[in-house]
C-alpha cells in the first residue's frame, strides 16, 4: 500500500478524496485525512477500508511530523500560509507534496532542496490556478510547435451559481469563500498590458471597466480585471506579448451593482465600526451617507449613487433587505467588509438543492506564417449537488490525478513547480476529460484587443 | 546669553529665525541654526552678531549631542520622524524642546522623563496643528467657563495662493510640501461624527463630499474632510459632542477637479510605472484609460470621466498641459503620484512675486442656559512675499514665541504636551496679534450640522 496524507478536509475536498478512495483498491492506496476537526476528517472515509480520518493540528509539530513521515505523498489543502511547515517536513522525510495554492516565496526557496532529494513539489494545480495553467499551456505549446508567435493572451475564470439555481437579481451566490468575494480587487491597482500599452485600473473603478464574453449555449458573461496579470508573462514565457489580461467572470450586471458597495465604502476592511454588533442593516448603510435631519436613507443613497427611479440596481439593493431597521449586523468589532458579508450571506448562501457552475474562457492571439489568428477556448462545469460541487471537482480532481501520477512515477521532474510542463499537463488534462472537464475550442478572426467588448 | 538651537533650516524657518534674532539683543539670546546644508544654515544669520549657522547632520550622534548639550532650548523643525533622537538628547542633557509636529507615540513615551527633569517638550505649536489648537481651546474654555456645553465643533484650515497671485483655473498653487498635497486623504476612510451619527467617506469619494464656507470679505471656500477628526474628542475633552468634523480648505471647484485625478488612479503611490523617466505626459494619462486603436486620449478621458463639452473641468486639465506628447515625466521609477506631482509643479509652483494665504475657520455650537448658540471664528493671513510667507509666519511665530516664553519661565508646566492649556495659549495668542495673526469672531444662529452646506 502507498500512503497518501491529505491535510485539511474542507468542503472542497470531496471530489479529491472520492477519486483517491475509488482508485485505492486497484492502485493500492491508503488515504489518511488529517484535520483540526476529527469529525471532519472521518466523515469522508466513513467505513471505507482504505481510508481513515485523524486529528491533525498543523501547529502541533510532533503530530504533524509523525503524519508526514508515515506517508509516501502529502496533499496540503490548507490555506497557502500554512503550507511551508508541511513542505519543510516533506523535505526532511523525503516525501512528495501537492497543493492547489500559489507558490509563495517561502515555498520557492525550498526548490533546490526538493531537487536535491528528487522530490516533486507540485503547486497551483487546482482550478485557478491549475486548470487555467494546463489548458492555456496546452494551446500555447501547440501554437509554438507550429512556429506561431503569441500576440495576445486573455484568460478569465469565475465561480457562479448554475442557471437552474439562479433565483436572485444579482445572478450570484457564494460558491467559495465569501470573504474573498467581498475583498476582491483590493490591495492595489489592477495592472495589465493591451496592444503593448500598460494599463492600470484603481480599485474604485475596477467594477466599471468590465468586458463581455459570449459562450455558445450559455449566453453572455462579464469580467473584471484581476490585479496581477503581468506576472504571467514570465510564467508562460511570453515576455514580449502585446496583450495580456486576466479577469474574473460574473453574470452580466453583477459588477455594476457591486460597484455600489465599493463606491459607498462598504467593502473597506481597514477599520472597525463602533458598536457594530448592535447596529441595524439600515444604520450600517447610513454610515456611508451624508447626515440629514429629514431625508430617508433610501433617498440619500439614491442621490449619492445617482440611481434613477426605474434602475434595476435599486431592486438589487432592496432584495438584500439592506434598508431593514430591525435586522442587526451581530458581529463585534466588524469592519464594513465583514458587516456587508453578513448582509449578503442572508441571501447569497447556496441552498441544499442549489448547483454551482465554473466558467473559464481563454483567448489566444498569434501570428503564424505572416497571418494573424485566434483561438478561443472555454469550459463550463456544473456541480452535481452541494457535495460534489463544480468547485470541488475542478479544484480536487487535478490535485488527485497529479498526486497519483507522481506516486506512479508518470510525473517525475523534481522541484517546486506549477503544471506548465507538457509532461505534467497532457496526461492530467486527458484524464480530466473522463470526468467531463473539457474545453470547447474554436478558431475566430484575430481582432487584437477589441475595445468594442468593453462596457462603460 | 541664552542659547537656542534650531535644527532644520527649511523655507518655513524664516519668520521663526527673524523673530528670535530681532529679540536677541533685548532678551540676550544667541541663535544657532544647524542644518545638513551649511549654506542653508548660514544664510539666515548672515552678519548678525547674535546668530550663526553650523553644519548639523542629525544622524551624526556626537555632532548632534554636542549641539544639544551647548544649548538651553532646542527647536526641531525636522520632519516628525527625526525628532525622537533629538528629544532623547534633550532628556539626557536637560534641555527644553519645541516642535511643530504631531506627538508621535515615541515622543509621548518620553513624557515621564521630561516631567521628572522639569523639561517642557512643547509640540504641535505651528499652524495646523498649532494655531488651530490654541484658537479653538480659547473659545471652548470661554464657553465652558460660562457653564456652556459643547454640541458641535467643526474646524477647517487650508494653505492657498493669495487672490492677487491667483492666475490659474484651479485657484491653487503649492504653498507647502507638494507631495503631501498629492497624497492628501490617502491611507484610510475619513471618519467623523455628525449629530451623534458616525460617518465614513472612502478616499475615492472624499473630494465629492465637500462643504462650503463663507468668509466676509473673502467670499466662498470649500472644504473636504480630514481623515482623523475623531481623535480631537479626547484631546479637547469633548467625548460626548454630537458633531465633530475637521477639514481642509480649498477654493471653490478645486476638489471636484482634483477628483478627476483620484478617479483615474493618478494619485496612487503604491506602484511604479515602467520606464517612467521617458514617458510623456500624454502617455502617462493614457495608462489610466482603456485601450483604443482609434480614439484619442482626450476623447477617452472625456468619456471615462463623463466630462461635457462645456465643462470648465476640461479647461483645468488643458491648462496643466497634461496631454502634451513631448514633455517627459523625467523621474526614474516614479509612482503615479510622483509623476502627477511633476506635471502639477510646472504650473503650480509659486513665482517670485506670488503671495500665499492661510485660511482657518472654526464653528463652535453649544448650549447655554437651555439655549443653543453658535460662534464662528476665522483667520485669513497673507504672506508678505516669497520669504516671509503666510505659511512661514503662522508656523514659525508660534514656535518662536513659545520657545522664548519657555526660556523666560512664563510657560513652566513640564512634560510632552500640545498647546491646549490656558497658561500656554493665552499669552501666545495675545502676542500673535502684534503680528496680524488675529481671529474674526461672530455669533451666528445655531443650526446644528447643516446639510444645506453640503455640495454634491
Amino acid at each position: 500500500m502507498r500512503n497518501i496524507l491529505i491535510i485539511g478536509a474542507g468542503r472542497s475536498a470531496t471530489s479529491l478524496i472520492q477519486y483517491l478512495l475509488d482508485k485505492s483498491e486497484a492502485e493500492e492506496l491508503f488515504i489518511t485525512i488529517g484535520d483540526i476537526s476529527i469529525q471532519n476528517a472521518q466523515k469522508f472515509t466513513d467505513g471505507h477500508p482504505n481510508g481513515r480520518g485523524i486529528l491533525l493540528d498543523v501547529f502541533n509539530e510532533p503530530q504533524r511530523k509523525k503524519a508526514v513521515e508515515s506517508s509516501d505523498l502529502v496533499i496540503s489543502m490548507l490555506p497557502a500560509r500554512y503550507h511551508v511547515d508541511v513542505a519543510k517536513d516533506c523535505i526532511e522525510f523525503g516525501k512528495h507534496l501537492v497543493t492547489a495554492s500559489y507558490v509563495s516565496d517561502q515555498m520557492f526557496s525550498l526548490n533546490h532542496k526538493a531537487v536535491a532529494k528528487g522530490l516533486v513539489f507540485m503547486n497551483e494545480i487546482g482550478l485557478d490556478p491549475g486548470i487555467d495553467h494546463m489548458s492555456a499551456m496546452q494551446v500555447i505549446d501547440r501554437i509554438r510547435a507550429k512556429g506561431g508567435k503569441m500576440l495576445l493572451f486573455e484568460s478569465f475564470c469565475g465561480g457562479l451559481v448554475a442557471p437552474e439555481s439562479d433565483d436572485n437579481l444579482w445572478h450570484y451566490k457564494f460558491t467559495w469563500n465569501p470573504r474573498n468575494v467581498v475583498l476582491a480587487g483590493q490591495g492595489g491597482a489592477a495592472e495589465f498590458i493591451q496592444e503593448g500599452t500598460y494599463k492600470y485600473i484603481p480599485y474604485h473603478r475596477l467594477f466599471r471597466r468590465t468586458e463581455f464574453l459570449d459562450i455558445e449555449g450559455h449566453g453572455r458573461f462579464e469580467a473584471y480585471a484581476n490585479r496581477n496579470s503581468l506576472k504571467y508573462r514570465k510564467v508562460y514565457g511570453m515576455e514580449d506579448i502585446l496583450t495580456l489580461y486576466r479577469g474574473t467572470i460574473r453574470c452580466v450586471g453583477f459588477s455594476k451593482a457591486w460597484n455600489m458597495f465599493v463606491q459607498l465604502g462598504m467593502t473597506d476592511d481597514e477599520y472597525t465600526i463602533p458598536d457594530s454588533e448592535n447596529i441595524s442593516y439600515r444604520a450600517f448603510v447610513n454610515l456611508f451617507l451624508p447626515y440629514s435631519p429629514t431625508d430617508s436613507v433610501e433617498l440619500k443613497l439614491r442621490h449619492n449613487l445617482k440611481i434613477d427611479q426605474d434602475d434595476l440596481m435599486w431592486g438589487k439593493l432592496v432584495e438584500l433587505d439592506i434598508f431593514n431597521p430591525n435586522k442587526k449586523i451581530g458581529i463585534k468589532d466588524a469592519t464594513p467588509a465583514q458587516a456587508l458579508q453578513r448582509i449578503l450571506e442572508d441571501k447569497w448562501t447556496l441552498q441544499k438543492n442549489d448547483k454551482d457552475m465554473i466558467v473559464m474562457y481563454h483567448k489566444f492571439g498569434y501570428e503564424l506564417n505572416g497571418e494573424q489568428k485566434q483561438i478561443d477556448s472555454n469550459m463550463v462545469i456544473k456541480g452535481d449537488d452541494q457535495t460534489y460541487t463544480a468547485m470541488a471537482k475542478t479544484v480536487g480532481l487535478p490535485v488527485a490525478i497529479a498526486a497519483l501520477k507522481i506516486l506512479n512515477e508518470e510525473i517525475t521532474t523534481p522541484g517546486v513547480q506549477v503544471p506548465i510542463a507538457k509532461e505534467v499537463y497532457e496526461p492530467i488534462l486527458k484524464e480530466l476529460e473522463d470526468y467531463g472537464i473539457t474545453f470547447n475550442e474554436t478558431e475566430v478572426p484575430y481582432m487584437g484587443y477589441n475595445p468594442n467588448n468593453v462596457a462603460g
